[in-house]
Parts: structure tokens; C-alpha cells; sequence
């Protein structure tokens, strides 16, 4: 009885029907924003060094420019002993190169002399007038940074699409650059679907139930640093949600939560296809929780139904949602979503079952000795999502994880995620 | 000669000094803001549960509420019959009691009637007219969400000092909630100082350099949800230090990166003596890097003096301000700063030393197999900060860490940190 789901898409299958089904239409969509209002944003092109950095060989230390050769075998016991022929200042170039035998102060920073290869820290010398009592000794190269040894001049620093942050947006100052060109941030339209649904703030009734969906996937799309639209709820009533979406349509991306699954109540698909063509592509993932979503397109806009269940929509819209919005900017769809990339591998405390046939992502707690403790039958609450600290990925051919096994783990950042700007919200 | 470093201080001590020296001056600084405006922002007072969620028993599928105990045994081979006596709406209070042998439809999300204890999927029956074919028993409590199954009326759901992520924010609106309490970003000074910083986007000549220190530190600031201003770039000059520091002494904390080191330019200690009590309480951290670090008070206004170095600035930032912000809002200090909560441990590809004394944090990349393999002679350049994925522990007795060992480390999240908003930023 009822309609069934008639085939389940892999992970797999997935990222090959994003790739196929939707178009680069947002890979022009660029703007140049200051440094810092560049942090979490994505890089729209190459970025190379147009000079070394750094850009002459320096001090690491505050001490004297040698050459090492002058300094071999020295020690406390049987100090060697150089000249003190100058200094020089942070910040100007040296006016004299050095000759052998002697050494010239040089603070930490400060650009190396002509003649040195190394610098002798001030802890191991003793000043005596103009002579330097040297006691250690140094090698060729020690104490200093060479001419390019961050990077040298052509070579790549960070590629199109790389997120910034604040490591990359300062290797970008170190590089002479004061703005970024980056994606501008998408729109994404978000519709909460449910006849039991009110919005929180207000004196909840009855069999009502608080609208979670629109603030925990509001606030995920701002931690990926995209742009949420909350479109606010619609009951199960088909003109109701009809009427949502075409008031969407001006977003990029369109996210309805609920109402994909297999119930009575159950239009979004029905009412997509009647919006424009080509409609839905996609109904069912081979995943759990996410069997229920939905993918479509109405002209080239995305429009994702994912399931009305709070954890399970934050799982779903983890997997399918990055992809999605990298292929509209045609960077690459890697076969692991970019929240996937950083997977680590811990025991696992308790044994997990698992029907085969769908890839899981079950939620896990971190213990103090880093294994994962998975937690059983509160799988699908919204306080599981709050109290857990990763997911354990389960292969879909699995009939469950052994106790004591090593098992990947995807650990959610530490506020579970990236965050940017406030004036750009519509609530 | 010239001025030792007298003491270290290693990291536990530097927890207490925090605590003992400085003031919870930013207790009260709190503001209440909607939920999508509260990304990334710390909670300042406790949450409990007002009532129970979900406030009502409710079915996980799209079937029919039954008693557990009429489907027992049930098969397709030996299905049992119940007779389907009405309909559950979402979001509407069950009129109808269940009684043994009887089934009532109910969609997704809808609350339980009474008498019920469980709900048969769909999928595992068939629909003669009155008639529900049963393929499938269910045990009691199967595919339903008890009330207060995902937290129970006056259960503390999240505590005082908590950041919140977009499961947080959706808990908080699955409560009813629709703003949050937070303590307000305090403001952070920036001030870069050195005789051959220039800012970038200038064209650099002769023994310049460009300021990294600005943008790195001002978007980790960002990245952590504190407002960073940047105050700019003043050379190694004690007046205009002095005049710069005065300069932000609005702001909550002063950060001053460079000039802290043993040179004979190094005047920031002094300049900060010169300028209110009590001055400087610690210099030198026995972490490496970080062993310049300079910690004091302007009466009530902590002041920090980082490396120059920027890859050892943003260490030995991610160390000291998230202990000092917490102490400023009367949150715990806990042993393990928030940055370095979330370690992973992992298998070293290669040998690294290290001199016993100090605390040391090594860059590594992981690897395909999530081993770690460490940065060696990069581990100072910016570059290594945007190619590496975390940094391994020394531990500071330790002579260093063996190839193949199990390390701990303390993996970058996917950006490095977190971010926040654009428009307050001065620049």
C-alpha cells in the first residue's frame, strides 16, 4: 500500500547526478572584499607569490650575522673570538658585508649581510669592547630564514575555491594583498514544512510543536558561510507550499524540510513537477537517516526536500548541500564532501547494528581516551546532535561496527561548524 | 650579556596566574540577540527545558498506532488483522482512544493516542478495506518519540558559557525559543609593531615586509567571535608605542605582536610599566614557540605581548586568549583551553626532538592513512600554518617523540576556527 521508494541513491551515485543534472550558475558570481571580511569565505581564483617570502634572507634570532665556518668548534670550554664590525637595523638594508672573522649585530627580522650564512644567538656570546666571545657553534643556515623559504616567487599558495581562514588570509597579507576575490554567498531559501509546526517565541498549544528546521539549517548555512532566507512554515496543504516556493524562486538554492516522505500528506514532489520543469531527479538516498530526500530543479534553481526530523536533516543537508552549492560554482565535487574531509579513526566502546543496504551515519560521544561511544536510541533527537561529538560512518554492505574495532569517524568541528555575518539575515 | 628570560612560566602556572590576576571585568557585558544572529556566540546564563520535548508522544513513521502486543508473532507467512478505526491529523489532539485489536493511521510527527505504545510502519502492512493485514510485529515503544524523550521538563540542556553552533540554535527553537542571552564580543586592539612591517596592499621596497600580524591575528579574533581592531603598525620606537597602546585603551584587551623578544629594541615592557599598574605579571611562557610572551594589566585592561612570528603569534594567541576571555566573563578555566579540547590521537610517520623544558607545538599533516607526519624546518612560516592540519604535543619533559608512536594532536577545524560578522570590524 501507499507509494513506495523505488530506488535508493548511493553517496556514490549522488555526487555523479549532482555533477550531471546541475549547471555552473553561480561561478561568476564574484566579489573582492577585504581581508578581514574575507574569513570563511571561498577564493573564486588562483592565488600565486609574485615575489619570495620572504623576500630577503633574515634573522630568526637576536644575536650576530657569522659566517659558520668562524664559529666551528667552539664552546663554553674553548670559545672562538670575532670582530664586531657593525649592526643593522630592522627594516634597512645592510650597508656592509661581512668578511671572515668577524660578525655584525643583527636583531631578530632584520635582513642578513652580504657574506653571512647563519646567526649566532645572543644567549651563546659575551660582548668584551668590540670583541664577541662566541661559545656554540652554528651551522650553515641556522638562525635564519632564507630568501623564499615560505614560498618563492610563481609558486601556488592557495587554489580556487580554498575556504579562508585566518592562516590563509594571513599567508594572503604576507603576500602584499589587503583583499580577496571570493564567491559571493548564496542565497538559500529555507521552508519548514509541517501542519504541527509554530514558530518558537510564541505560547506553544496543543499537539503544536516548535519549528526547529529553520534555525538549525539557518544557522548551519551561515556556519558553510551561505546566506539563509527563512521562508518561514507552510502547513501539508499543496497551494499552500506551492505558493512558498514560487515566493523562493528569486534564492539560489531552495531547502524544504519535511514533507518528503512517503505519508498521504506528502505533495512536495507532486508539487514541484507542477512548478517547472525539470522537476525532481533525485527521490530516496541510500543513506540513513536521509532515505526521504528529495532533489529537483525548477528551471536551474536546486530546490532539496530533506527529512523533517531535525538530526536527520542536519545529516542530509550535510551531504548533499556543500556538493550541490560547489558544483554551481564549478569547483570540484570530491567523492568526500568537504564537512567529510577530516575523518579520524577511534575505537569503538559498543557494538553498532545496521540494516546493509543503506550508508549510516550514526551519532557518537568522544571519551577521555578518544574512543567513540555511539548513542543508542536517541539517534534522531535534537539533543543527541548537541550532545554528541561526531559521527561513526557505517558502509552500507555493513551489518554493523564490532566493539573494540577501529572505526572512521567524522568529528564535528568544535562549534560544529563555521559561522559569518549578521546584517545579511532575513528573518 | 643583555636581559635573560629570568623564569619560564609552563602553561598550568599560566592557568592560575590568569585566574589570580585578572578580573571577571566582562561578567556582566551581556546582550540578548535573535537565534540567527547568535552563531558562534557564548551563552551567558544556563538553559533548562520548560516543558518536556517533545511536549506529546509521537510517531517516528508514516503507519499506524497500535498496542505492541496485538501484532506479536505477526509475519507475512502468519500476518495478524487489526481493524482501522480512524485517522490521527498532525498537529491536532487524537480524539479517539486505541483498544486492543484495533489500529489507528497516523502520519509522521503526529501525536500518539491514547492507549497506543507503538507504531507499525506502513511498509510492513497491507489495507483491506476496515481491514490493516499486520507482516510485521512491533515491540512497545518501537517508532515512537516519547514525550520528553529528547529532554525532559527542568533538565539543564545547555550551561552558562557554552558557544552556540547551529545545534544549540536549533535546540534552543525546538524549547521555544527565539533569542538567546550572550555575552557581548569584546573588543581586541590590535597593534603589530616593527621597524619593517608595512601594510599590505602597499608596494614593498628595499628591507620591508608586510604586516601579517593584523590580519591573521584580527581574523583568528574573528574566527573565536571577538571583535578584533586593528590599531596598525608602529616601529620600534618607545613613544610611539606608548601613545599607540594609550590609543586603545577603550578596547577590552591590547595585543601587541613583535617586540617582545631580548633585543635591545625590545622597550614594550617598560612602555607598558610606563603607562598604569600594574604592568607586566609574566614574561616568558615555557611553550614553544612562545617563550617571549608577555602577559600585564593597564588597571583592568589585560595586555598581551605576542612573538613577532606570526605562525608562533597565532600559537601562542590560541594558548593564552581564550583563557584570559573566559577569566573576563567569570567562565572556568579549564586545564585544557577550548582550542585544545577536541585532540585526536594518531601514529607519527617520523621522529621528532625536542629540548626538555618547554611545552612544544609541532605542525603536522595528516596523512591518506591519518597518520601524522610533522613540518620539519618550516614549522615558523606561514605557509606551514595554511599547509599543516594540527599540531603535535611535546610534552615538556619529553627529549621527543619516537617514529610509529601514538601522539596526541590537536587537529585545525575545517577552517582553522570559527567566524562572525563584518560590520563591526575596524580597520
Amino acid at each position: 500500500m501507499g507509494k513506495e521508494f523505488l530506488k535508493l541513491t548511493s553517496v556514490n551515485e549522488l555526487l555523479d547526478i549532482i555533477k550531471n543534472k546541475i549547471d555552473p550558475v553561480l561561478k561568476d558570481s564574484v566579489e573582492i572584499v577585504s581581508l578581514l571580511n574575507a574569513s570563511n569565505r571561498i577564493l573564486a581564483g588562483k592565488i600565486k607569490a609574485e615575489e619570495d617570502l620572504p623576500p630577503y634572507s633574515r634573522s630568526a634570532v637576536d644575536g650576530y650575522a657569522v659566517m659558520a665556518e668562524d664559529t666551528f668548534g667552539a664552546s663554553p670550554e674553548n670559545p672562538a673570538y670575532l670582530s664586531l664590525i657593525g649592526k643593522i637595523e630592522i627594516g634597512e638594508k645592510p650597508e656592509q658585508s661581512l668578511k671572515s672573522g668577524s660578525a655584525i649585530y643583527i636583531p631578530t627580522g632584520a635582513e642578513l649581510p652580504a657574506g653571512a650564512n647563519s646567526c649566532l644567538m645572543i644567549e651563546d656570546t659575551e660582548k668584551f669592547g668590540s670583541q664577541i666571545e662566541v661559545m656554540n657553534s652554528v651551522s650553515a643556515g641556522e638562525n635564519i630564514i632564507k630568501k623564499g623559504d615560505d614560498i618563492k616567487a610563481g609558486q601556488l599558495l592557495l587554489d580556487k575555491g580554498s575556504r579562508l581562514s585566518s592562516a590563509e588570509l594571513g599567508a594572503l597579507a604576507g603576500l602584499g594583498h589587503n583583499q580577496a576575490r571570493v564567491f559571493t554567498r548564496p542565497e538559500i531559501a529555507i521552508i519548514s514544512s509541517g501542519d504541527e509546526l509554530i514558530p518558537p517565541g510564541n505560547k506553544r498549544e496543543g499537539s503544536s510543536i516548535y519549528d526547529i528546521n529553520s534555525y538549525l539549517l539557518g544557522s548551519l548555512f551561515q556556519e558553510w558561510g551561505l546566506k539563509p532566507s527563512l521562508k518561514g512554515i507552510v502547513t501539508d496543504d499543496k497551494a499552500e507550499l506551492k505558493a512558498k516556493i514560487e515566493a523562493s524562486l528569486a534564492a539560489d538554492l531552495i531547502v524544504v524540510s519535511g514533507g518528503s516522505s512517503v505519508g498521504v500528506k506528502d505533495y512536495t514532489i507532486e508539487v514541484i513537477n507542477s512548478i517547472a520543469e525539470p522537476g525532481v531527479f533525485l527521490h530516496g538516498l541510500a543513506v540513513k537517516p536521509g532515505k526521504p530526500t528529495i532533489l529537483g530543479l525548477l528551471n536551474k534553481t536546486p530546490i532539496i526536500g530533506l527529512p523533517g526530523n531535525p538530526s536527520s536533516a542536519w545529516v542530509v543537508a550535510a551531504i548533499v548541500i556543500p556538493a550541490i552549492i560547489n558544483r554551481m560554482r564549478e569547483l570540484p565535487i570530491e567523492s568526500r564532501i568537504e564537512f567529510f574531509k577530516n575523518s579520524i579513526t577511534a575505537e569503538l566502546t559498543e557494538p553498532i547494528s545496521s540494516t546493509p543496504g543503506r550508508q549510516e551515519y550514526f551519532p557518537v560521544k568522544l571519551t577521555e581516551k578518544k574512543q567513540a561511544r555511539p548513542l543508542y536510541g536517541k539517534s534522531n533527537l535534537i539533543t543527541t546532535l548537541v550532545d554528541s561529538d561526531g559521527l561513526v560512518i557505517i558502509p552500507p554492505g555493513s551489518e554493523g561496527l564490532a566493539q573494540g574495532s577501529q572505526v572512521e569517524i567524522i568529528p564535528y568541528p568544535p562549534t560544529k561548524g563555521l559561522i559569518f555575518k549578521e546584517q545579511d539575515i532575513d528573518v
